[in-house]
């Protein structure tokens, strides 16, 4: 494998041109701030098949290689523009496979966007906002079958997306062949969706972060959702969800799709709801369905399916604390109630994989009784649900549609392990997606954290994708800074399981990180952090001159009661291995005496 | 048992007169808005034993009591006054036991706060700022004999402090007795420390947390340590160490301790190496002893000891990859190495164990050799360590002195649970004490969130006190804010390992947040948050107006789309049981679809 970097020969010193991810915020880069990084592609087994890397330079000249999601954002040699989109990296690999087609593709109706005929605006889109890039026509199958990833595992193929995510994860691509074909992970990759850097969901992987984006009635515009995506993949985000409820749900998901270097997930029931009003009750499979395909030719990349709650689940929910809190599982609770028949998402489920299928839209099956609250985890409701989601996991196998199962929700520490064995039991391990949990209820405002403890617990035990929980939680919709601080302390929560589950090379970031922070490389510590900036300005609000950051001590213990510094001496004073030091630690201790016996630095007083 | 509350018989109405904790700051409380809590006393078996709670009034007419640390300065109608003191609480049961008496103590010299004889200004103590408040005489042992709660427990005698645990706990008096009696819990309190309200640490009560505050060579005042030392335990820490370091270290110390509410802890050996310039191969037992018996003079709760680190552990070290990162185990450390000696701390512990006995000094046994880095985790460094603080402890509890054990430190989470077992069957179930451990290396900046995941796990198996760790870790001094998300951080952590435990009486808390948040008592959900005043203004960006906080919907979903308001109609339509449920659905269904089918408000388009 080759490294290509996106620095210019002209300025290829190491550790001081990469890009600046905040650089692209229209905020200029401090003329000589060193930036240790820069973003670099592996080349895989051809040349259209470029995997994104964050190549952090340290000071000592060597390089650590970080996993990116940041897409083209952060080349400074690619050339983006958010009202053209992105480039459709997967497009020649769709067309070569030759089992899909072009076609015209269902028209775009106001209502799409949630304009209602009822309305004086009636019939009227909002044009301002039409996405205004390439023109394109939806694809899908050409005879019918399974266009999946799944497909073509379970046919022994290695496609080009499952050599890049093999880059991407360091394992071998059959390894990647392997667990799609046996359900234990999913490649999320609609053929609509061309622009996407291909990754993976599965225990055997990297576990993945997805963040929330999403306007609600409330608040919020198309172009705050284009710019949370970027910012959430910025700084990790793994999948983005675009849980839009509001006006113009149709082009903003068009926008979100078409520069997004991350899959993108949905709740198409939130948009069939817009169409009827907000009429749970006038809910039908054919506007679900429509609204199903609607998404698919847009280029959804997963959508959740609440396809588990079934009418005779919702009695078990009557004597919960905090009863359904899942939106979806309300609308098809009220749904089954107000008709007294059987869920139609359950009903035609089939019918659904088929559509799927298609397109290679994977089944994220939604937890839809999931619990709201500490009383109410691991109730009669809640494995009722995921009881049904293992047979619906086995009919989308059929059809050759890519499944994960979601999961809660509120549970306590005690009763994590529970949700992660019987979904893995029940489920044929398909990968576990969940919120959370959050293992306290005492904390609104700080269920990032509350969320963050249960995610990283669960992660550890096999679940492959966390969904992000932001401090608004509860409270408020996330702003900027909101869905970084969810991004980040979901990342740490899937970092900690990576190295939990004793991930092959995971644990080498700590190490270079701890290797910088024993040796003093401020510099390198910043560059290697999650998050560089905040982790800077936290240590130049103490010590900001710029000798402090190759300082030989840090601010909480001052230069004389520094331990890593004491550490050095020792290993100085007392040689490399522990049978050297033994053996010479007496004469060691006189000579460390006639020098002086220092072990700190002499300060002014 | 009665409840006494703080509210003045003309103001009583529910939840509009308690205390606000913002107002003592000098910020007004806003006119008209309501304050649904109120500090309370429960009285035990005599009328001095009077223990605060913080009682939660609902708008539904109930109360919620929940346990309360941040002392009188939230009790509106005590009189307090920093440059005074709090009122000696304990002093009549102290010497009601007649075994101390008071004596002229040390004389306190320049050098205990750091001012150097060979300074300029030599011989001078900061006289300004020498605590003003009422006279005193330390007090120890009338003859030498244990005067420990342990001593007591041993015996069969239930203190006033164990009963005031007792009710703050809501156990019997009797089982706080055998805890403390078998070694599995400290109760820690000086004698010269009559100003704390008590509390107790072990793993059969609810878990404590620890806020570390103190002053260092780089920056930071006496005031600003005393306001930290009221703001963290306003916000729930359960102890305070002062980690001083600088200069006015005694003084300092002197009034924290005189306004603290709750136990504090310190390091001696930081204040021992300032006297002997920094210079650790100058320390000898003489100046140690000197300095415990100064600090336990002022009435200090509890010590690190770093008495595991011996000589012939320092070679273990060598190869890590980040030494040692204890302050005090690096300085004796260096102080063996220098001398080839064995550690005079181990050698003068029984010397030391006579000396804490005599004031009731909590030992805290320091883990000066744990781990810096995911990589030294579990090392033959760490344990080896522990075996000995195992011996030490056997050998305080022969002299009676109650004992805890410091624990780590960076800890990948698989590796956790072998720290807190290992540490239970080593060292006795005495109680442990542990700094986070954080679980990854690379989120400097976020280092509260990857120990609070650490601590979380390790509070569940039996951790009974959680050093906190703020997001300024690693990178600088905590300033107040800092310190305020490191104890909410950590009591998000004690309190999700209540639950997992299943501590009697937790979950209350989670089902009374629960019931507002399904019920929409917005206000009721704010007060009874850990942090009211963050989840009040996270929900007030987005809907500020009141009449919000009657709303029910939140901006997360709007009006339309909430799945509590969903839920609740599901249950009201209904009925109340599942029996009636199930009977009565197909009518119900029919009655719902006749009433017009609506399970969401209508909304102006």
């Amino acid at each position: 494998m080759t490294i290509e970097d996106t620095r210019t020969p002209a300025s290829g010193q190491t550790g001081t041109n990469g890009v600046n991810p905040e650089s692209r915020d229209g905020e200029p880069q401090e003329a000589g701030k060193s930036i240790g990084w820069h973003k670099a592609y592996v080349e895989g087994s051809r040349p259209d098949l470029r995997v994104p890397v964050r190549q952090v330079h340290l000071t000592n000249g060597q390089s650590v290689t970080l996993y990116d999601t940041s897409g083209p954002y952060t080349d400074p040699t690619a050339d983006t523009d958010v009202r053209r989109g992105l480039a459709p990296l997967r497009e020649s690999w769709i067309t070569a496979r030759g089992d899909t087609e072009e076609y015209a593709g269902r028209p775009v109706r106001p209502e799409d966007d949630g304009i209602k005929h009822t309305s004086p605006r009636g019939g009227l889109r909002n044009l301002d906002a039409v996405f205004p890039g390439r023109p394109r026509q939806p694809r899908r199958s050409r005879d019918g079958q399974a266009v999946t990833q799944l497909a073509y595992a379970r046919r022994g193929e290695i496609t080009p997306e499952m050599e890049f995510v093999a880059v991407r994860e360091n394992v071998s691509p059959e390894v990647v062949r392997e667990e799609i074909a046996a359900g234990r992970a999913v490649l999320p990759a609609n053929v609509n969706h061309p622009e996407i850097e291909p990754m993976i969901i599965g225990k055997r992987f990297l576990v993945k972060v997805n963040a929330n984006i999403g306007n609600s009635a409330v608040t919020s515009s198309i172009e705050e959702e284009v710019e949370k995506m970027t910012w959430a993949t910025r700084w990790g985000a793994d999948t983005v969800m675009d849980l839009s409820t509001g006006r113009n749900i149709h082009t903003t998901r068009e926008w979100v799709l078409r520069n997004s270097p991350v899959p993108i997930g949905t709740v198409p029931l939130y948009q069939a709801l817009e169409k009827v009003d907000g009429r749970a009750e006038e809910l039908t499979w054919e506007i679900y369905k429509d609204t199903v395909i609607e998404q698919a030719e847009q280029g959804v990349d997963y959508m959740t399916v609440h396809a588990g709650v079934r009418l005779p689940y919702v009695p078990l929910t009557a004597n919960r604390k905090t009863g359904i809190v899942s939106r979806g599982g309300s609308i098809m609770a009220a749904w089954c109630l107000a008709h007294h028949k059987e869920s139609f998402l359950y009903e035609n489920f089939e019918e659904l994989c088929e559509i799927l299928a298609a397109y290679d839209v994977t089944y994220s099956l939604g937890d839809g009784l999931r619990p709201g609250s500490i009383a109410d985890a691991n109730d009669e409701a809640q494995f009722a649900e995921l009881r049904t989601l293992g047979e619906l996991n086995r009919i989308a196998k059929r059809f050759n549609v890519q499944t994960m199962i979601e999961g809660p929700g509120h549970v306590p520490m005690h009763k994590i392990k529970e949700n992660i064995d019987l979904q893995q039991e029940i489920c044929d391990e398909a990968p576990f997606y969940t919120l959370g949990p959050l293992t306290t209820d005492v904390a609104p405002a700080y269920d990032h954290i509350t969320s963050g403890i249960g995610a990283a617990m669960i992660a550890w035990w096999g679940t492959a994708m966390l969904c992000y929980v932001t401090p608004k939680e509860h409270l408020g919709l996330p702003n900027r800074d909101d869905v970084k601080t969810g991004v980040i302390t979901y990342k740490i929560a899937a970092h900690a399981a990576d190295l939990a589950k004793g991930h092959p090379g995971a644990q080498e970031w700590d190490d270079a990180l701890s290797d910088a922070r024993f040796e003093f490389r401020w510099e390198d510590q910043f560059n290697l952090a999650l998050d560089p900036d905040t982790a800077r300005e936290f240590h130049d609000e103490t010590l900001p001159a710029e000798p402090a950051k190759t300082a030989h001590f840090c601010s909480m213990c001052g230069p004389k009661f520094c331990s890593m510094k004491i550490s050095q001496d020792i290993r100085r004073e007392h040689g490399g291995s522990r049978a050297e030091i033994e053996e010479g630690m007496a004469q060691k201790s006189k000579e460390f005496a006639d020098a002086g016996n220092r072990v700190y630095l002499p300060i002014a007083d």
